[in-house]
């Protein structure tokens, strides 16, 4: 099925680009979106570019009911050279099939999709920004759209891809954030829905991520739901501790979201020769390593900010700052090379990156 | 605020009403549905009362991406001397608002939307059934519409309500059902949504549910995410256990939802004199007590079915059989005194229904 040219609806009048100096994450979208639907009869199928548009949905549709959804976000960077880079859109869409699996949503084609998306960035070409730390956010998404209130999974889907110029996701650079251990919300429980890219988990941290901020402290660092002992994600990101030389990440573990950047940093490190552990970490530990001078760094990964580090926790009393709340050395490697891999600045020694034709 | 006239926007043509014997959950709609606006400089506003219709939203809105979204489900039901009666409406419009704190979105007026409420099924009192079992379905429900791909509660929200007529949600009648106990996946955590209707919350329980009916069982029995022992919920529902007299519920845990069905359950259960427990009971209780001939019943409560008895229970190995597979006297004497007090067959002591003017 791949390399079927996609079916394009022209839009009339393009919209003008925003300044590449002033993008805000997620506010501007393109002149485009692309679409395809399923059906239990058809399966996925009519794969259409078409002028970006609002959707029209019967109000009983599913996912305004009952929540059946997935997504993905991946980003396009333009290079010096004026090439456009996808950075390993494979694994979003293995992702996208893996969290659709969880949500009982009919998988799609991982080489066709890809290939769809492909044609689709190519189209949208001229919408990927230039400028220092610019790309071009895409987001595929999955609703159900079946209009029935009833608890079972949808007959219909749709698949649409939005694509939004962005900007940073910390404007000021990769300042180190301040964090805030939550102890009474949690992020998602073994069993559940955590290891899946679905809307309810995001909407349903807003509420300790409020609690964060009144406290004075931009993102939230998630433990586990049986125990509150063990670390499982800082905000929307997988997390990293660097301890006495060894890099130490909370273990996939049924709860936690598989990252891509995680992935990417973790086959960097090893790598460069480090000692990347992924297994259980209480808070416990982190506290008391920074009491012992051997809490090196602390810092996310995440396709929005590809490396955020970590420059003050604060967990019950306990108020610990990092590195001087200054990026770390590793952080700002990683940051460096992931993002100079995205950009094709530096050589691209994994097969990473893909070329938008 | 309460009492101003709903604004109306009158369709044209109605739609033909469905055959009142063949009516399925929440397939069919009536002719109007009810709308209102949130944003933050007006707060709620714009009440009012359009046709039917499909709604129309920008792909970026916040409701597919990050779940934002809560809902209620409660029920019309005409009287045979053609009064329309609603159950306790209050608490569902209580419990809209309690989902809604836990995700960020902002309250309604209590009373102001009751009254909405009732001035919408009102106008759409021709729509409510008259067959034995059958109601109209009210759905009330809220999705966060601003378009904007960032992790932060939208300043924008629409409420809607559609209107179903829907028959017996078992179309045989209260036949006990089969329920296989579940210990892979769970239904939600403490600290997280389970006490919130929210979208997220129900497609997440699509897998489990396959399983079971994979296995021959038509419910799906959910235990706490911790210790995988502490019944909580079967299906979409409260459960109850009668065990030599007495008859024991799970307690509140922050992992529960406060089912209205359940809360009016208990209240009559103590009016009859009976010891009722809210109480957390690990699945071996039960097991045990089926061996030893205590286990008396097992029923269900939620606003769809009412009362739904349990005639079979598969855990591990384990196979029990409640009742002799019949229903059990008291869920049938709930069942008979909850819809007698809704369709006004009974008195109503407690003061449960409003009349629809």
């Amino acid at each position: 099925m791949v390399n079927e040219k996609v079916k394009i609806i022209e839009v009339e009048d393009k919209k003008p680009k925003p300044d590449p100096n002033g993008l805000m994450f997620g506010r501007h979208f393109t002149d485009y979106m692309f679409t395809m639907d399923y059906s239990t009869e058809l399966g996925w199928h009519e794969a259409r570019i078409v002028p970006y548009e609002a959707i029209t949905l019967d109000p009983a549709s599913m996912i305004f009911h009952y929540g059946q959804t997935v997504f993905e976000g991946l980003k396009a960077y333009r290079t010096e050279d004026e090439r456009v880079l996808l950075f390993r859109p494979d694994k979003n869409i293995e992702r996208l099939n893996q969290s659709s699996e969880r949500l009982s949503i009919p998988k799609v084609d991982n080489e066709q999709v890809l290939d769809y998306l492909l044609q689709f960035i190519s189209l949208e070409k001229d919408w990927v920004p230039s400028s220092e730390g610019t790309s071009l956010y895409i987001r595929p998404f999955i609703i159900a759209t079946e209009p029935h209130l009833g608890l079972s999974p949808s007959s219909t889907y749709k698949l649409i891809v939005i694509l939004s110029p962005v900007g940073s996701y910390y404007p000021e650079g990769i300042n180190p954030v301040s964090i805030f251990v939550e102890e009474s919300y949690v992020r998602a429980v073994k069993g559940g829905t955590g290891t899946a890219k679905t809307a309810g988990n995001y909407s349903a941290s807003y509420i300790a991520q409020k609690k964060a901020s009144n406290n004075g402290f931009s993102q939230v660092l998630w433990l586990d739901a049986l125990e509150k002992r063990y670390v499982e994600e800082v905000g929307s990101m997988n997390v990293f501790f660097k301890i006495n030389g060894e890099i130490i990440t909370p273990a996939l573990n049924g709860s936690i979201l598989e990252g891509i950047t995680r992935m990417s940093a973790i086959e960097l490190m090893k790598e460069w020769g480090l000692t990347v552990t992924e297994r259980r970490i209480t808070i416990e530990e982190v506290v008391k390593a920074a009491k012992t001078g051997e809490l090196e760094e602390i810092f996310g990964t995440g396709t929005a900010a590809v490396i955020s580090p970590v420059g003050l926790l604060q967990w019950k009393d306990e108020s610990i700052t990092i590195n001087h709340r200054q990026t770390g050395p590793l952080a700002k490697k990683l940051y460096d090379t992931l993002t100079g891999i995205q950009t094709g600045k530096l050589p691209d020694p994994f097969g990473w990156t893909v070329v938008v034709k």
